[in-house]
């Protein structure tokens, strides 16, 4: 029988988890909106229904970082990890025309390293703050035993709201709609596990090589932000153009453009239309993957696919440019079902 | 450069994961109330703001399960820590006098094993059923190479509403309040790492292996359901005489309590009052765990403190009896701060 154990020596420090939580209080602080009515601290966030929605109606998603968390641990670098997560909830509570009210995160560590729970909670508050989203609450939880000292898993959840009668659940899909394809920042937070396969062991490299093709080092290329569309589409959306959304994630466009079309109807999508960036192409061709797999792994270039009636591409593509983000006509909705490629 | 690669390859199976979530349709299904608005497979879960909720605030809370899954691991029971997941959820926004709306879960393995996440979604739809909670949405996230392959972690995402004036947030508390404490069912989710270095470490038991004193095995004792308060505190919440409420979570009563007290009152705490239960007087024993330590780190056998006016404390008995939940009267509001006990 051992004599006075504690928490802490079993690896779990209350102390440094106050600290940190203290820490953290100016982060949360600062994406408080007009309906934030709680404080870090309580047992749950406090917030009011917005009352400029029109029989509003929740809309709700939980998410998580994926293994991109180990190119944060391989770089040291912990604040772009947290604005993936924010982004990648937002798009995919947009897809049904939603604008973000609040986020909740939640972090399990091995080991409560305080300048990394900051560094990963400051992404996510930069993310709420850009996206209009209240950071409401979350758990840090210490694990030991459990995950690696220096090492952590990110989750997180987004609550956002839509007027009832603005709910985009595609039954306005028609066919001829036309889809247009907005440009991803990389390959945002699908496909890891392939993707270090192929670069760390297939090619070898380490992340400060050179990703050979993007010009970037593999660190930079594989930690590109994930981007969000909702500046991009909050107009298209407000101007009642918009039939559905896409927003590729794991399944890549195969996998998640039929989940929001009618039952009857697919899509026909025209591979020249966009340019594949370099890095799908260097993934494609160190790692012998099949391009049926490519396209099942990976957005290949594009982040949503928005299908409108053929006379509103031009404002859907307007809205995008003018956010600084590329956009394609790539193709139509056809009758049938699933995607076929042109 | 090897030669075809694929995700399966990598460790992501994507077919898995679509038979998985096929299998979770129907216990999805089973949690849907009238104001769930979105099926299985849609980007975000639609959830409408219920209508019998005066000047609606929502409320809500994220949490894990913590090193308690290591004994689902152990044990190979992996349909109860989901309903640990929901109840303490519940909890957390019950203390501000919320009920639950909807709940979501983010699952992570680091391999897709079918039934085992059938199990810990039957756990989490147990518990929502019972907590009249919809599952709304959730992850399943296979991250190889991250997650041993029998290995995964929980979290859970919860939202709930209350009326904005019956809101509890602990400003009708005064000096001369009595203070109920409520039975835990056992560790709930807290001080699993502590006392499970005293219980296989220190001791030396296996999963099978009665738990001294408590005329239960290891597994059976350590796996017990984190209670859910919400039946037992609904009718006093309705009578309006819950002045404060504190979940006993991690921090323990002073680590708890306080939080929902002005900052110019303090808890005085008779320890006589009620029976502190068998395990945890094994694990300060086994462990020369300091009483101060075990005040913080485990909940000593009350769950949830009810802060009430001495006259109504009577209804609050009532109520915790008549749902099958011991009781005691535990100690009172005084001038001061903290936590002190007798």
């Amino acid at each position: 029988m051992s004599e006075g154990m504690s928490y802490a020596d079993a690896g779990v420090d209350l102390d440094a988890a106050e600290r940190t939580k203290e820490g953290l209080r100016e982060l949360v602080a600062s994406t408080r909106d007009r309906f934030t009515l709680s404080e870090l601290g309580q047992f749950g966030g406090l917030y009011q229904v917005p009352d400029d929605v029109d029989q509003p109606v929740l809309v709700s998603s939980a998410d998580g970082v994926g293994t991109k968390l180990k190119l944060a641990f391989a770089t040291g670098r912990h604040d772009t990890v947290g604005q993936c997560l924010v982004n990648h909830c937002t798009n995919d509570i947009l897809v049904q025309g939603a604008r973000p009210l609040f986020f909740l995160d939640y972090l399990a560590t091995g080991e409560m390293d305080e300048q990394v729970v900051q560094d990963v909670v400051r992404g996510v508050a930069i993310a709420c703050r850009e996206n209009a989203c209240a950071l409401l609450g979350g758990e840090t939880a210490q694990m030991p035993d459990f995950y690696a000292a220096d090492e952590y898993d990110l989750a997180g959840f987004i609550v956002g709201a839509v007027a009832r009668d603005r709910i985009i659940d595609g039954s306005a899909i028609r066919a001829g709609d036309a889809l247009v394809g907005l440009a991803s920042s990389g390959l945002h937070t699908n496909g890891y596990t392939l993707a270090r396969k192929i670069v760390f062991e297939a090619m070898g490299l380490g992340v400060d090589d050179e990703l050979p093709g993007t010009g970037r080092s593999v660190g930079a290329e594989l930690l590109a932000i994930h981007r969000s569309y909702l500046g991009v589409l909050r107009a298209p959306l407000e101007a009642r153009v918009v039939h559905g959304l896409a927003h590729v994630t794991g399944g890549g466009i195969p996998g998640n453009l039929p989940r929001v079309l009618p039952k009857d109807l697919g899509a026909s999508v025209d591979r020249a239309a966009w340019e594949v960036p370099a890095v799908y192409r260097t993934l494609q061709e160190a790692g012998g993957v099949a391009l049926g797999e490519m396209d099942r792994v990976f957005n290949m270039g594009l982040g949503m696919i928005v299908v409108c009636d053929a006379v509103d591409v031009g404002t859907v593509m307007a809205s995008a440019e003018s956010g600084g983000v590329e956009a394609w006509t790539i193709g139509s909705i056809v009758a049938g079902q699933g995607v076929s490629y042109l």
